[in-house]
């Protein structure tokens, strides 16, 4: 890696935090300098302007998710068994996402949907993402016989990450995990007894 | 009303769609004299600061919300139509909760929720309400022999609230109606399976 790659990896590792919690327009760069020790000029020389921090810290926020997600997710070889794979991984990342500040998909959508086109497109990407990766588990389901044919994919995974998201909010904003809790718990009984042909086996 | 009175309503109902698109961080006093049309000492010799303008612009429009539920709740005599009521009444608001920036409660915990303690108390309590609101429908109509006595009323309040709220965040983020659809859909199969004793009949 290059020393201008090295120092944009490091300006991006110490803002992404920042970025998630208060927002583009809550993160000044007074706070960039400050978390990184680098002068106002050291930052605009690896990154045009604030947006593009924004959108570094960003992508880096969502590909640590996506990381941690992977290394579950691969370890199951059914639908059934990687969609449980899915809520146990929300179940043991709970702590670090309420630590750095939420889910950075919903924050960064809430923070630019009405004020920043090219933010926002980064989270509908990835919700749009999300959605047809949960979508291809269940209809693998449904082609191997472990899912019900006469449910549509795309409204369950739809489901899924809209139920996840706003349990998320709730739990972080009240300080009660019981919020999260519940999502997760009628995710399960819903694969149980929605998506599940062996239901009555389990 | 005095005119001291007026005053404050006049520049709350001016900023409240401002603070719920861009938050409390992206509002600008500049934001609040334009929208006004007031001078930055008017709206000084009103509020203390911009963070009241803050509160009364998340209490008005967490006002505007529960007075629209309330129309509609209150012409249901029963639980289980209090609750289709409630989804129906989700429905008809979808475009103008669209349009004022999504949904205040939500924005304000997401805006508010790492940076100030006492924006997001708004948020928390309003979720708390909501939450209480929504138990107590679903109490009644198990005192009265409309909802199973078996399920917890706080757990399918909760699953109600973060369904909703996450299924507009999607829907809002990516511009497609079908993520809210989906949620909305999903609840009302969830009052007639888990909720409802009369579910065989509907």
């Amino acid at each position: 890696m290059s020393k201008a790659k090295r120092t944009k990896r490091y300006i991006t590792e110490k803002t992404a935090e920042i970025f998630n919690k208060k927002g583009f327009n809550g993160t000044s760069m007074s706070d960039i300098t400050t978390a990184t020790g680098l002068t106002k000029g050291s930052i605009y020389g690896n990154f045009k302007n604030k947006e593009e921090v924004a959108i570094a810290a960003f992508n880096y926020n969502y590909q640590n998710l996506i990381k941690r997600f992977t290394i579950h997710l691969i370890q199951e070889n059914t639908a059934i068994g990687r969609l449980h794979a899915f809520l146990k991984t929300y179940e043991a990342l709970y702590e670090d996402i309420i630590h750095i500040g939420g889910c950075p998909i919903l924050n960064n959508a809430v923070d630019s949907d009405d004020t920043n086109t090219i933010l926002n497109a980064l989270s509908s990407k990835a919700f749009y993402d999300w959605n047809k990766n949960l979508e291809s588990i269940i209809k693998l389901g449904q082609s191997n016989g472990e899912v019900n044919n006469d449910i549509e994919a795309g409204f369950y995974s739809s489901l899924f990450v809209s139920t996840i998201e706003g349990g998320l909010v709730l739990a972080k904003s009240t300080g009660e995990k019981k919020y999260f809790d519940h999502v997760i718990k009628h995710l399960k009984t819903t694969i149980k007894n929605s998506l599940s042909i062996n239901s009555d086996l389990e």
